[in-house]
């Protein structure tokens, strides 16, 4: 099992040939969720080949334009599709009054249901079949909230040869000891699960920090994550423009993965002014070696560690 | 002198690779005037070649998502770019309230002045340097306007050797007549502009109808015009299905440039279902056989007949 990256737009500000304003999608067992949803994200994902119906919530961080200006459109393609199923959107205060406007004037009129969430304060926000989505505020000029998408842990695996070795029979106790129960068997032994599983499995963390400047929010959405998305508006030592601007450096990226004990870190929100990645990278290499930097269009895939 | 036609986005309702929702741009003595604003459009403008900057005024036709989807994005881009120079925006009512909602949830906040425009009935919008712009109400499923660019009349030729054989001496008298002054010569003969001059000379006209139903405000639109953009989302045998839907097919756009006396007629809004654009054009160009089909990116020129 893994989860899909692919990222739709990576630039910061305004749209750039190569590189799109800000949206990542999210691939998981079927389902898509995009993390904001920055103008012609629609497009973007139709050259992903990712198939916009598939998509199951859309997480949004605040409402600037670079983050948000997609949204109407990709709604309204997917009621041209002719859409059916239900869509989830979270974000900031005031959601509800956007789509308001955009219904009452006509320019949004979506002909499935779009069931709006106002993200209220940090926790869970989405529960879906095996994960959930929790939010925790981050720190930028207006409210914008990040998310972390934390897969459920799975039981231990079973342990077969143990299993004979304790003389339990083959079929269903195997099944009720593996969903965590305590079986007694035909000599009344009984047989805890502790016996036979191995320890718990954990799932997959993936967090999503944009924008924002260093912050204790962004801190545990990256706590022990597989993967960090973080934006890294600026590069190392320019920190004090960056905080006065709301935005982050490649190394604060950097200090969140290491100081949160995370595996992995993907810069995004790259701005326009910054040809030389490699600077971008170094700042935040000498700090966290396993960075990489986003490109619109590239695929990262996250692996489960104990297959 | 001439105007340039560029094409930023010839689709109907969703975007696609080939085909971006509707914007169409009009350049005129280093001016930029566009006429809607679809989403992806400043990307669109990015690949054009023109100059962003250069956008004088802009123009909604109506609040469909794939006609205006664009503006806040495009706006939030020439703050950045930052743009000092106001800008006008023309389009239907709740104009000023789409960008209150917008403003307020910080997801647009122009650096530059926004002077919004909601056209409040047919007539003259905008006043430019030698031209002004027209709008007459359409028959669509919301209230929509079309648009006209009228250029100002030129006074006629100024016959050189006709002014000889009247004697008047070359110098600032020509001037006096070229700028409608009847002159007296020192003789006491008076001489009026209109025994040097040739006939007034018109400017050009272009009218953009989209998207509407075959009606008098279209008509109106065209009238006499040089070049006639109109929508045609629909083939010709399609009327029925068009029409319901508050569209035209390619025959009635073409009825529409052939009984307004048109000398040009370019087909956009075209639905992603016509992949055989040779249908689309054959039902056109047997009522009016000037006419072409917009591309994305395709650009045009409207030359004046008496240079």
């Amino acid at each position: 099992m893994s989860i899909q990256i692919v990222f739709l737009g990576t630039g910061s500000g305004k749209p750039m040939p190569q590189r799109n304003v800000s949206s990542v999608a999210l691939f998981r067992e079927g389902e898509l969720f995009l993390f904001d949803c920055g103008e012609a994200t629609q497009l973007q994902l139709t050259r992903s080949g990712l198939r916009p119906g598939a998509i199951r919530a859309i997480f949004l961080s605040h409402f600037h334009g670079d983050h948000v200006n997609g949204l109407p459109g990709l709604i309204g393609s997917l009621t041209l599709n002719q859409r059916e199923e239900a869509l989830d959107i979270y974000g900031p205060r005031g959601l509800r009054r956007w789509f308001k406007t955009l219904h009452e004037l006509h320019i949004l009129r979506p002909g499935f249901r779009v069931r709006l969430h106002e993200v209220a304060g940090p926790g869970k926000v989405f529960e879906g079949d095996g994960f959930h989505v929790a939010t925790q505020a981050l720190n930028h000029r207006v409210e914008t909230w990040g998310y972390t998408l934390i897969e459920d842990q799975r039981p231990g695996r079973f342990d077969l040869e143990q299993a004979r070795e304790l003389g339990i029979p083959s079929g269903p106790l195997f099944g009720r000891l593996q969903r965590g129960e305590t079986i007694t068997l035909s000599d009344g032994r009984q047989i805890t699960p502790s016996q036979v599983l191995g320890p718990a499995r954990p799932g997959l963390k993936i967090a999503y920090c944009c924008d924002t400047i260093p912050c204790e929010g962004a801190l545990e959405l990256a706590r022990d994550a597989d993967l960090v998305i973080h934006e890294a508006t600026y590069v190392a030592g320019e920190e004090r423009s960056a905080h006065q601007r709301g935005h982050s450096t490649s190394a604060d990226a950097a200090r969140c993965a290491r100081e949160a004990g995370a595996q992995r870190l993907i810069l995004t929100h790259i701005s326009q002014k910054h040809l030389d990645l490699h600077e971008v990278l170094r700042g935040a290499r000498s700090i966290f070696p396993n960075t990489e930097i986003a490109r619109d269009l590239a695929e990262f895939s996250v692996e489960r560690k104990d297959q």
